[in-house]
């Protein structure tokens, strides 16, 4: 922490939308006023801070002239310029966290995937696909079906091709290889899905999150339902887990996506920030993974997260309607609008949460809940 | 509700400390926007909005101006000009909850205390005062010791006099009683002071929160605990307080604090508001005393209030020293800052909830911790 005056103590985050707005609600009752570097004063974040600064997050003076006034910088999205984060951070003296370093190797699904299996954690096999000759060639070698993406920017399904044919190569946008260039993996006939948040401070005290189910439908969350009772052979992969958020000094939350096949775990995606499969934790554990994410880069103390029902259901808002209705806030339902004032089919606009005796219960009734939202 | 408006819904919030702050950081997940009305845009409430208007909540204009911008207004302090709130919600067909109507009748201690009488309530034996002489009277009356109090503006001890011997009148600044009178109240040798938070929606629904037990010192709240086992003879004065709030047809979050002696209840003060003694409900419960006001006036249903946890004790943190020191961030304590720029003894600076096996053991913690902070 660079200052040593006491009262005011700045975050800076880069972004302005629904993770930047829930972790500013989170920053202001631990007395830390959180800067939000946004385009607009109407986005999500920016609505719930007056700490507010124009800018753009790619622009060099925008970035320098943000560092410049917080003490301690973080961002709600990885896909940014990591070497320019890390030579203004070096320059304003203001740490980053997660370390720009890990974001390059992590924004990139190639980079990602050579980590794990540096450090023996199982994910699907995996090809670099540089154009559609070496993806003809992937596609050889991992079989009869196979996931194609793009190395970078890839989010909620955007960039992600399945394939199950040679000529469905065809249909692919080639022209973006040049620009993020593309992994091929193992299509894995999965029977579920999770996720599980593991928090490191600066101190190197680690905690993690209850294991949930997640259900995705065309690559976009849905729900999520926890706490997930960890099958025997998640301890394996959870111990390396751990050791690669020491090997790597990781600081701050971090989202493992993971499938399950046979009793195998395999991690699918790793997202270096707060994530979506955590949003029940403003809910459902005495701790959120914004509080969380902030106590870890603020060198703080790390509570452990104790869970506040038996069962709970987080359920996405996603656009599909061309208005949207924020009422009848059903009295189950724990509501977190992100404030956007634009409506896009598969938009994330808001979520809620359910707690329940269990899982099972809480995720019967957030889907029965939905149907009361117009959205 | 004026607006048919489906989008964008806006709660106007008078006032910008720290109970404004807490509202309108619950306002925001709610989809609503929480516009503030305050002097400076450092206020607490004004820190974590972008709707904010720099005013007056005096000022006649101010408030017109302010209440033609907003769909339903609502207030952090009785002490306004209930009048002219009345009037100007008329004139802009902006409802205003709590009516101001009640508002008038509870800002006034001796009006306040006629209510009670009125539907029976056990309260403190009590008698006007508008001078010295008649204080006098009021002190033969009511027995050796008396509590003297103004009858508006009156908050945290403020105004308010312990008086067990005649002579001590000569101590009371008496050119208050021509701005707002005076109330003496018999002084009541408790046994112990409680504290319950009832709401009522605009349908007539209404919902109770645990009985909290509570702790002054110098008329000053310094702790909270519960949830408290009500008292057999607790039943008798809840009924009456829920048949209160029908009669008067009341809108939002209650706060009675209550005094028990020899198993009897007695109601000390009402504050039509959110109230410092239920600041606990933001972690302890699975709604929180905000957001149940906002549900309250937005015609929304209002959820069952379940408890977190076995115990929860409520700390106040209350200016001391000089300076304010915002970390270590204790992990056991679910810190909420109020963002004040400047310390003063006595002045609320901030609360922890920390939440336990018991009320007693939570407490134990809660008052361990207290001396982690510099405030």
């Amino acid at each position: 922490m660079r200052a040593e005056r006491s009262f005011k103590l700045r975050v800076g985050i880069l972004g302005g939308g629904q993770l930047a707005r829930m972790l500013a609600l989170s920053a202001h009752p631990l007395g830390v006023e959180p800067w939000i570097l946004s385009e607009s004063q109407g986005d999500p974040a920016a609505q719930v801070s007056s700490y507010w600064m124009k800018g753009k997050i790619s622009s060099r003076s925008d970035l320098q002239r943000f560092l410049g006034k917080v003490d301690v910088a973080t961002f709600e999205s990885e896909f940014l310029d990591a070497k320019l984060l890390q030579s203004l951070s070096a320059q304003t003296r203001t740490p980053v966290y997660p370390h720009p370093t890990i974001i390059e190797t992590l924004q990139d699904r190639w980079t990602q995937k050579r980590l794990l299996t540096k450090w023996s954690i199982p994910t699907a096999p995996f090809v670099k696909v540089t154009s559609r000759r070496s993806a003809e060639r992937a596609y050889q070698e991992l079989g009869e079906k196979m996931v194609l993406k793009q190395r970078r920017m890839g989010y909620d399904g955007y960039g992600t091709f399945v394939v199950d044919s040679l000529k469905e190569l065809s249909a692919i946008p080639w022209e973006r290889s040049s620009q993020h260039g593309w992994i091929a993996e193992s299509w894995i006939p999965f029977e579920h899905e999770w996720a599980i948040l593991m928090v490191r401070n600066t101190k190197g005290n680690t905690v993690e999150l209850p294991l949930v189910k997640t259900f995705q439908k065309d690559s976009r969350c849905l729900w999520v339902a926890g706490p997930a009772k960890p099958p025997r052979s998640f301890e394996k992969i959870r111990g390396k887990l751990k050791v690669l958020l020491s090997k790597i000094q990781y600081v701050g939350v971090i989202a493992f996506e993971l499938f399950s096949r046979k009793g195998e775990f395999l991690v699918n995606e790793i997202a270096p920030r707060v994530h979506n499969s955590g949003h029940y934790s403003l809910d459902a554990l005495s701790t959120s993974q914004f509080e969380y994410h902030l106590r870890a880069i603020l060198d703080a103390e790390l509570p452990n997260p104790l869970c506040l029902s038996k069962g709970f259901a987080m359920m996405n808002l996603l656009g599909e309607e061309k208005s949207v209705d924020l009422r009848p806030w059903p009295a189950q339902a724990h509501l977190h609008w992100y404030g956007k004032s634009e409506n896009r089919p598969g938009r994330k606009m808001g979520h809620y949460t359910v707690l329940g005796r269990s899982p099972q219960t809480a995720l019967k009734e957030a889907l029965r809940l939905r149907r009361r939202f117009v959205v």
